[in-house]
């Protein structure tokens, strides 16, 4: 199946998505495919298989978001130039999404931009970093913090590279894909409720739908000025989740898990969302193996970390909530005192 | 007077031109002004002088092509973020070719792209890096290998900066500006003939003119894939002359001015330039203190030389040739013997 992708904010930018078993691809120029050891030892072989061009290399870089650095993107670029691409070569993204937000940010600046292509290997980029250009590394001062906006030519989704996926990756690409459901989409959140994610030709549905739901979110707001803020549902709670835990106990989908659960809380004592609701969306999560509870030690603390997200303005923290299945809200004006009440629930308990 | 740009190959991309005194420029956000000491040391306090901004920083770095590297723009970034601009802020490139060509790739990865503004010091970066968009480093493979299309939201190109250019430096403005009415327009060369480049008024009709040309044709080929390498007219001699002397001994433009001689020579060879209108040429650039005479000390040598250039695949070198007064020509298949009977024209007199 193939989701055509059409960007509004520029003319002539359109490129395909297609979910489903590799196909042979064949290149009239130099490639490089650009990965990490771990994907290259499971992959790597079944991948050369599918791919024919003028030149093939293959350039592996350490795995880990601590390496997402302007330092490695400066080794690919070298590594590019020794293996003599030009302005007509074609970079190929084969990982998840630290292998794909770098191989992308590459391709813009190497000789001004070529072409690259994306077979993400983990679900989380498969439904989420697949689509919305987004390039870049990170650096002290944060994270995505270099980087461009960016359009692969194609992206090519073949869940049979998530047979290998460490089960709580795997859980992770299914926390954002619920996110897209509660946000957009009633009948796919329930949906959802009746999948096996184990099937196959189920998980091509539900990836599908998600890459649908996102490049509808993209288009309407390519930079984020809008509407794209509504992706970053269970982002706020869980960012400040993920560094209260130092980033080492969860996985970012993971945190993102819990972070609905507050948000969800949020709505309901804002009367935006019923109880069953809630209740409906923790269930899903547990039944995907995804962490929903949290204790709160301190919550005059929790509720500063949110001030340190370098991009909410001091003094404004945007909620994003669910306000009924399948609808978003996005609120600026809560009062302190409301928000701190809902994370006094997820407090110790005396 | 101002000159618009608007670019056909995206939508809502557009900017002005401004060719005068600098204005009062008032900003709403936080600026950095990236520049280096030489230009400082004459004009910062004339340009701080001239703008407002929420808060305003400044950043120098090294003067000089050696510096165009993406460590340097790493620094850039860094002081970028140590001033905590968002995405909201501005910079600011105050400076010739290189500051420009630098400021704008870090306004583009700087968190996915943030605003820039032109203020070219040069005569050269004034009516050339000031269009296009072109903007990137060096790196031990080569000249601007790494860099992205970024265009400014404005331009000011105050012909007031120019007075402490060294005249060299002038003059090496002057060759593109003459390249640009060889190729293009007639009626723009006859007006240089007559032109005192020493008088303000007649400097900025000049520069405006070849701005408008430079616009056109980037309009017409934004990603250099076809008339845009008429902007090579000259280059391809003028490289190999800047390499036989280890880019020491000329200016760009001064080895730009060189390459032209020695294209019309092939022109007039060809039957596409008449030997008066080569000598036109030859004695405007003269006038402006452009150095013309270069000798050939070995031709087999200087002949290989253009299959050096990364830029043109082996086997095939685009000449870019007047094709009459104000008209080119591209061609690609000139018997290697006509080029170095022409080349053998500027060997040693025995």
């Amino acid at each position: 199946m193939i989701v055509p992708i059409e960007l509004a904010h520029a003319q002539n930018i359109t490129y395909d998505i297609t979910i489903d078993a590799l196909p042979q691809l064949t290149f009239d120029t130099n490639v490089v495919v650009v990965t990490n050891p771990t994907v290259a030892g499971y992959h790597l072989e079944t991948l050369l298989s599918h791919i024919h061009a003028t030149k093939l290399n293959v350039v592996t870089i350490p795995d880990g978001e601590g390496y997402k650095t302007l330092e490695t993107v400066e080794n690919i670029l070298n590594e590019c130039f020794e293996h003599k691409l030009d302005r007509k070569s074609l970079l190929i993204a084969f990982g998840g999404g630290v292998i794909g937000d770098m191989t992308g940010f590459t391709a813009s600046i190497y000789q001004r931009g070529i072409d690259f292509i994306q077979i993400p290997t983990t679900l989380l980029s498969q439904v989420d970093a697949s689509v919305g250009g987004k390039t870049g590394v990170n650096n002290k001062y944060g994270k995505n913090l270099i980087g461009a906006f960016y359009q692969p030519k194609a992206v090519y989704i073949d869940p049979a590279f998530l047979k290998t996926l460490p089960p709580r990756e795997f859980a992770a690409g299914i926390a954002e894909i619920v996110k897209m459901a509660v946000m957009f989409d009633k009948n796919y959140f329930e949906f959802l409720q009746k999948s096996d994610f184990s099937d196959t030709e189920t998980l091509k549905e539900v990836i599908k739908k998600s890459v649908e739901l996102k490049a509808w979110v993209v288009n309407q707001d390519e930079k984020e000025a809008g509407i794209r803020a509504v992706l970053n549902y269970g982002h706020t709670f869980g960012h400040v989740v993920e560094n209260e835990t130092n980033y080492t106990t969860y996985l970012h989908g993971e945190a993102v898990a819990i972070g609905m659960v507050m948000a969800n809380a949020l709505a309901v004592e804002l009367g935006l969302f019923t109880q069953d609701e809630a209740d409906a969306v923790k269930t899903l999560l547990e039944n995907a193996s995804l962490p929903t509870d949290y204790v709160i030690k301190d919550v005059d603390d929790f509720y500063e970390h949110f001030f340190l997200d370098k991009k909410s303005a001091k003094g404004s923290i945007k909620f994003i909530l669910p306000n009924g299945m399948g609808n978003y809200k996005m609120a600026s004006d809560i009062d302190e005192s409301v928000v701190k009440k809902v994370l006094q629930s997820f407090g110790e308990k005396k």
